[in-house]
């Protein structure tokens, strides 16, 4: 299968929005909600109802907010925890959404132990695609948490502060249980050890495959993610 | 099951977009997907893979674009007839994502013969629940050959031409094999006779619910629609 590098990422993303005339509205609500379902496909909502979902100041972190609200609809009882949000218009109604539907906002970083006792999975949606190293200081403390903490953490796209394409770095070495590639996966993803990878974001026009290589499997029937 | 009059689906609506500030192009991704979720359930892509999708000038036009979209991104081979263009920029896009997916547009109404010949499946997304009758010059040729068709029709929303409470009406008497309400049912869904009713839309915030008081039934999973 075909690993993207950070450049080739961001070219399809261009690509997306700039040929093809997607809004960022449509591929956030697509590929938030296929990170929904890959949580729901591997944490069963009885046992891990009680979700922390870390979200950062980009698109990563709309993609949490997306995920936050379609797994409210399936019953499971997130809370956000949005450290830095970039003022766009976007972001605020995602929050709006959010906070419409009762989903709580934490103002605070947790610490490890509140984590532990109060949430039963984390979804890190901290850092996408376009991150460059070094974490900036009003994620050290949540990337503290996830380094860690023991409960399961199902990273978006990437786990937050591993290098895109050499994957964990020095400062930023936690293993998530889940990964969610979105569109296709990052190189990073070649060094992922934890137990299931899925792939989100059914929505890559077959022109576009065939430009990039994007040998991707098949989605079966009607799933909006498939298991790597 | 609560169905909604026209009056209480256009407030419904209004509140999605003003109050809880979703875009157009979240909630169309969300309906035009279990939309395409419902007819591959109703008709296997073996079966069923030729599919003529017929768009309105308005929101429902835009949910069979999407549905069209994602129809193709499931095997299907979906062909759109849309006589009515809006200038709109979601909708002008929506078309121009379909075109980059390679899938035709058909200019001029095919009789009913040729539709007979050609298409295994028909989506009338014509009109939706702010339809009010008579129905307009532009539409009578493709009205026409839901009315004489032999072949399945998938409903989006409202049977096109239907009273949005009343039902058939004399002037478009038609029944789809497959209806699928978005939202909440309309009035005139109590009196669909066809053999597949299924829910799409999953998206309703738990206070509109309770404020309409619509005792919608449970999605299962991770399903973005359900049968009724």
């Amino acid at each position: 299968m075909k690993y993207l590098n950070q450049m080739e990422a961001t070219n399809v993303d261009v690509e997306l929005f700039n040929v093809y005339k997607f809004s960022v509205d449509q591929l956030m609500e697509l590929a938030g909600l296929s990170c929904s379902h890959a949580v729901a496909k591997c944490f069963d909502v009885c046992k891990h109802s009680r979700v922390l979902v870390c979200c950062g100041p980009g698109n990563n972190g709309g993609d949490g907010l997306v995920c936050a609200r379609h797994l409210s609809l399936m019953g499971y009882k997130p809370h956000i925890y949005y450290p830095k949000r970039t003022p766009n218009v976007l972001y605020e109604n995602l929050m709006h959404q959010c906070k419409s539907m009762n989903i709580p906002l934490i103002e605070k970083c947790p610490e490890e132990k509140e984590v532990a006792n109060c949430f039963d999975l984390i979804i890190d949606a901290l850092f996408g695609f376009s991150f460059k190293p070094p974490v900036r200081s009003d994620f050290i403390p949540i990337i503290d948490v996830l380094q860690k903490t023991k409960i399961p953490i199902a990273s978006v796209d990437i786990p937050s502060g591993w290098h895109v394409e050499n994957g964990k770095s020095t400062d930023c070495d936690f293993e998530p249980t889940l990964l969610i590639s979105l569109t296709a996966p990052k190189h990073c993803a070649k060094f992922f050890k934890g137990t299931y990878h899925y792939l989100g974001g059914r929505f890559v026009p077959p022109s576009l495959k065939e430009k990039y290589q994007l040998d991707l499997p098949d989605y079966p029937g009607t799933e909006t993610c498939v298991k790597l």
